[in-house]
């Protein structure tokens, strides 16, 4: 590949200056790298450029990476041009789905052994450059995603765009990503959209029965519906089949709840009774619940390593200034590492339950800290 | 009713020494009213006597309220019995479903005047005398379900029993309550294990992009499938409409996903082409994401006031004992209130992300104290 400037930094071009272009311009100007912007809209690639994010002047040919950072639906085509433009540059993207961009690629005759698409999975519930940061992927996953045809040092490149932002490189194939994330960020979308639907129209004593649990479920419902029938669309045919799976499981389950399970089903008998009917439905149902039980294990611990049992300790918080601080501060004194924090309300009641996560081993000592303390642990 | 000492605490039968029973018991005891213990299994109301939740002989027939803390199969028979022997007692329950009890106690030609039907939503992932704790219902919301036989002096004793417990009272009609905890409680959970079996089978590097979206979603799958198919079956009349609702829903956006929605819907026409069709159907899914928020937005406030807006700003935490002690300690002595806190963990990264919620107001103030201290504040 190019480098104009022996043992200096790379040379980027950052196509499409949003949030996310205009955050790379951001995190590898203040490294040192000499950044150009452009933008279908040049008036952002001026803001961009305003804030520090690099040049929005005259473009090189001979940049060494591009940044293809525009809508998902045009990815494919502006990557396709900047391979054509820029011949010695390696060229990445940063759409939320990578296997229809390759695959446009490939059916162009592009040159793939330049490109090596990426999804860094930072996203804010704001756009536009003036909603940039520097450290938007600190500690953020960003998938890389090499084809077989992708050169080692287009990956290494590509990494280390990465690895100054401060993001945590993932490597997956194109399908497996568009999978995952149809798995684990697309369909638990609908999923939380959904129920939070369910809530649209009720009445106020209804919601004021509301806890933690339901909380957690529809947090994410809150989403830009725009943005997020976007991204549905374009990962559709991965998206789909999970959809399918959603739904015949809950009509599965719908059915035994509904005593209608069909008796000629497995188990069954003529001559079953009403009992036998309802303990296979509750059969059915609990099932499925506990295949649930199976999938939250499969989430990975908070470093990835092995999964680790945590003891959680629920403490009464009261709703005063420093509150919370004192009680962690308590923590900190105590020696003892928090794993986790999670908060829990409760709707007309001025106080609530902070829910401390520990190592076994350092359980007794959190507990008899905190007692000593006067705090109250419900739990 | 009753009153064997005059001026006294009320005099207490708990039917049932479960968790939920003999947490009743610590609480009622602890606040120095005589209390007396009954289980089917008489060895489970000698530990609860042993653990301090009152007495396990003798049951005195003039007892001022019978406590049903028994499943809720058999939860309407025992009331029956309770409010014939104790001719003159108060008596409540505390069955996550309300109205099939009422309507079998009215069946069996009850003396309704006497029972305030109850439900302490204070659920614990372990279940017996053992794992009953004094302060389990601290602070949590405790459903009163009153009737129009109720006497008003029966539904104050009960209150007066939530009261000594800590809990926070809620009259609500045993229908609304059942459909509340329907839409609430019982298809959030159907949902979150739904979604959390699609995990069950998948590789590592599909959950390895995980974020905290999906754990937030899932996270209430791990709970006990036997005991919610009971919970689940005992509510199916008014959980089954719900999860047909969701059912519906889940079709539509699929169908819009699949591109197999009907041409002849409205606002279609025969001639329409492939971007129509396209626009169509971005349009259904992101109605169906837009009811989500504002679904989701029916939740109350932490205090059930009025829904406040906070803001959140995320900062990195270091995986180092006190790190987290050491954040708070520096909003509070910002004189910040922290309204909320959530940690997002990224797999693979010794860091984490800690979302700190206040008020408006607050926001400069914390921004500031924070960076002040060197804290890494990412958005």
């Amino acid at each position: 590949m190019t480098d104009s400037t022996p043992g200096g930094p790379p040379r980027v071009l950052v196509v499409g200056t949003g949030l996310l272009g205009t955050s790379i311009g951001l995190a590898l100007s203040a490294a040192g790298w000499p950044v150009w912007l452009t933008d279908a809209k040049p008036g952002n690639a001026r803001i961009a450029a305003e804030r520090g994010a690099g040049r929005a002047d005259e473009v090189p040919d001979d940049v060494d990476l591009v940044v293809v950072a525009v809508p998902p639906s045009v990815t494919a085509d502006v990557v396709a041009e900047a391979l054509d433009v820029h011949r010695d540059a390696t060229v990445t993207d940063v759409a939320s789905v990578k296997d229809p961009v390759i695959e446009s690629l490939r059916g162009s005759g592009a040159d793939l052994s330049r490109f090596v698409g990426g999804h860094p999975m930072s996203g804010r519930e704001v756009s536009g450059p003036r909603a940039a940061r520097t450290d938007l992927f600190e500690s953020r996953p960003w998938v890389l995603t090499p084809t077989a045809e992708s050169e080692p040092e287009r990956v290494q490149l590509v990494t280390s765009v990465v690895d100054v932002a401060g993001g945590v490189v993932r490597v997956l194939s194109p399908d497996i990503h568009d999978h995952a994330v149809a798995l684990t960020s697309h369909a638990p979308q609908v999923v939380a959209s959904l129920m939070a639907a369910r809530l649209a129209e009720v009445d106020d004593a209804t919601v004021s029965v509301s806890g933690q649990g339901l909380r957690d479920v529809v947090r994410i419902a809150s989403s830009d519906p725009d943005l997020w029938a976007d991204i549905l669309m374009s990962n559709a045919s991965a998206v789909a089949p999970v959809l399918t799976e959603l739904a015949a499981d809950l009509e599965r389950l719908g059915g035994a709840l509904s005593g209608n399970a069909s008796r000629s089903g497995q188990g069954g008998s003529a001559g079953e009774g009403p009992g036998e009917l309802r303990d296979r439905n509750v059969e059915t149902i609990a099932s499925i619940l506990a295949l649930g039980n199976h999938g939250a294990e499969r989430l990975p611990a908070k470093h990835g390593g092995e999964a680790t049992s945590y003891v959680t300790l629920p403490v009464v918080v009261e709703d005063a200034p420093g509150a919370l601080g004192r009680l962690f501060l308590a923590a900190g004194e105590a020696d003892v590492n928090l794993e986790d924090v999670r908060i829990e309300h409760t709707v007309g009641r001025m106080t609530a339950i902070a829910h401390l996560s520990v190592l076994p081993a350092a359980v007794a000592e959190l507990r008899s800290a905190l007692a000593a303390g006067g705090w109250h642990i419900t739990g």
